[in-house]
């Protein structure tokens, strides 16, 4: 690979290549720790679309593996690097290319982060609605490469429905502008929506024209209640789906997030509560208050406790504060291993009751917090660090989770991707055909396998 | 390609496979006879997966091409037959499998007509938003080889948007089951999004599991208006564009569609209007009053006379009947070439204004129907049945509107597809890399060429 990081070096602006042991470390893997990874022999902090294209040309040339990386948040392994690859990232293409106002889309260079780019719009009235739970650090490139999920999707949709076109490098350094900027627009396959959530083994992603939408017309109203048990928060959640309802946000956190998040923030919690459901709604007016009424209505028939509205900003954002802040209160207990399961949404109490007895069995600490609304849980398994036994049944336990998952009628990832961590998961969601498809069109667009090899799916070919 | 055929007889139910002179007519082309077709060898229709399994592998077996059939309401010629090909028909298959009302999604079989789907699932409460002008007469299998848009997609999406799962039949005959039930899950490739549009090039769609939303929660008002020049009705349109609203219709018909319907249907006409603009919004209360008022006062603003309001049902139904009403009523007067391109809403006035010039330079009549709220646009070129020069300069008149809409930073198709009317127009919107991603996912799916070959993009490989 010297080879290969000289010639890098050479054609590259001054700067851009980085061979410091301390960046080779830092840029080694995503937040999925968990999963297996390596030292790169090198990062490329590409400051264009010509970097990368240089880049993918000499690791082509060389046949060096090649690992596209956004802010490394993701939770499923797809930006670790295997021994001696390159990195390729692309957190220096930060640019907000242009908004058009009129058209409602603005392009936007991979390295963006999420939130910079929905302050940016709003100052022009627009919204960018997809939010993961890591807006202020993730990238729209990264958002982009695992079809990013979040709070308000359960309403809003995901990353993928936000994406009007992309331009990507390719594996040999061709760059495909794909998709469009019109309302509409079938000229050809989508090949826009297959770049999203193929983790950059397709094609790295340095541009993405984003559909905006008015930021105007909306209220929120915020509904929270606690409930004794987890169950009982899921019977709420299939209920508020069963009645047709269809919330901004409906998120559930369970009683050891919100202890984590108590003691790290000095809150106090109610006697007896073992989960905190999270709901807005976001209609104005009439229609508004009568969705936050009945949903109010569906927590206390639940069994709800301290059922609270809220339509102050600064009150509602304080209750979801507790969501935001549940997965860096848990990391502070140890590593976490991150579930992404998603059940049918009349599974949700049958998933938690599953969950829970997993971790009894197991003898190990699992926290949820959820994308309830849309049945995607996130069970966190916390292992001790250095404790050797309990890595072994928390890795038991997410097995167990993903079985459950799908004999529930789930998918292993709702938002987070197969990365490394889902792979098993994936190999039994996928059928062998349609294996055999993902196979052939990974060698369609990357004979060689050098973009973020043995990511997203398991490829036996 | 008889003993294709005889062997086609001897392994599928007795029925399925047709070869009478008056089908093979029939089943030669879709609504877009000015592209090129020619008679089947045979029609098979198929009644069950594995009647479709059989034609496939029968099919692949003597690399034999296939073109895949709904209704064939298509526009753009992606269902046209080649010399001696074999159709494949799957209006047989249509059964509703089952609809889940918890989750809000249904399964179908391909040949299901849209409005069954729709009225099927307004039983439960439930919604199947996706309406083409065809909906009462094309299949849920054809609207998702062709990612059908409607007249709600400025608001509700395209057909792609509703799509959560499909299973499809490939060249070899292999079945693929690809997405998921769930709301969300980003397990793998998006197979189903990369199906969805590609015009039975990639596989045969038997059986699709659509997203459905809930029925009930919105309140149609309807705002009618004319305008005494396309153009200051496409100013109007922009207007409401700019001013962030977004309605559930907003349809634009000109002067001579409304001649056609008004002399059809017997109805008069105000004095010098020279197009009519047809919006909706579906808000309930006071904030679809607000938004009514608005679109209201941005019609008088622009120009618009008789500017009308509707909340009645049947009120409502009758002022969009002369949208419905348009095509067939044009269909009357001379075979119509149909365009579709799609500019920026901004760029409406002008597109409409290029089309009146072509019109008027080349000498031919030419109708506009538009999905006007997405910039999209249906230009009708109408030429006397028989007069050879009319024809000459429709298609002058055609490739012109394709170029000045590329020229206005537009698509060339909306959404009725590519099919073989769009192929010169998809050639200068792919870029040559593009264009080699498809060959290359096309062999991916389909090596020997037999789906549909040589329709959805210009395949130079």
């Amino acid at each position: 690979m010297d080879d290969v990081v000289e010639e890098l070096i050479a054609a590259l602006p001054e700067g851009c290549v980085d061979t410091d042991p301390e960046t080779l470390e830092r840029c080694s893997h995503d937040d999925a720790e968990w999963a297996d990874y390596a030292l790169p022999a090198a990062v490329v902090f590409a400051t264009s679309t010509q970097d990368v294209v240089q880049t993918m040309r000499i690791a082509a040339a060389h046949g060096a593996p090649v690992v596209p990386r956004g802010a490394g948040t993701g939770l499923s392994g797809g930006a670790n690097a295997m021994s001696g690859c390159l990195v390729l990232s692309l957190e220096r293409m930060d640019a907000i290319v242009r908004v058009d106002v009129d058209e409602r889309y603005a392009v936007v260079q991979a390295g963006v982060l999420n939130d910079d780019l929905r302050r940016h719009v709003a100052e022009v009235g627009l919204w960018y609605p997809p939010d993961p739970a890591s807006q202020s650090i993730s990238t729209i490139g990264g958002n982009v490469a695992t079809n990013a999920g979040g709070i308000c999707c359960v309403k809003y949709g995901v990353t993928r429905d936000y994406v009007l076109g992309l331009t990507a490098v390719l594996a040999d350094g061709r760059v495909a502008t794909v998709g469009r900027t019109t309302a509409k627009g079938v000229t050809g396959y989508d090949l826009t929506g297959l770049l999203v959530g193929s983790e950059g083994t397709l094609g790295v992603v340095v541009e993405a024209t984003l559909r905006l939408l008015p930021l105007g017309g909306r209220e929120e109203r915020a509904i929270v209640g606690y409930f004794g048990s987890l169950p009982a928060a899921g019977r709420a959640v299939a209920a508020v789906s069963a009645a047709g309802i269809i919330p901004s946000a409906l998120e559930l956190i369970d009683r050891t997030c919100l202890d984590a998040v108590a003691q790290w923030q000095g809150w106090q919690l109610p006697e007896g509560a073992q989960a905190l459901l999270l709901s807005k709604v976001d209609e104005p007016g009439a229609r508004g208050e009568e969705l936050a009424q009945r949903i109010e209505d569906i927590f206390l028939e639940a069994g709800g406790a301290q059922v609270e509205r809220a339509t102050d900003p600064d009150e509602i954002a304080r209750l979801f504060a507790a969501r935001r802040l549940a997965y860096p209160a848990l990391e502070r207990l140890g590593p976490v291993l991150t579930e992404d399961v998603c059940v049918p949404r009349a599974a949700v109490p049958e998933m938690l009751a599953r969950i829970e007895r997993a971790a009894a069995d197991e003898g190990v600490v699992i926290a949820n917090i959820a994308h309830a609304g849309d049945g995607n849980l996130h069970p966190l398994i916390i292992a001790p660090e250095g404790d050797d036994d309990a890595k072994r049944r928390a890795k038991r336990a997410f097995d167990r989770i993903v079985e459950d998952c799908r004999a529930l009628g789930g998918t292993v990832t709702g938002e987070h991707g197969v990365g490394l961590l889902k792979l098993p998961g994936a190999a039994e969601e996928l059928s062998p055909v349609v294996l055999d498809l993902h196979a052939a069109i990974k060698r369609a667009f990357d004979p060689r396998g050098i973009l973020n090899p043995g990511k997203a799916f398991p490829n036996g070919a």
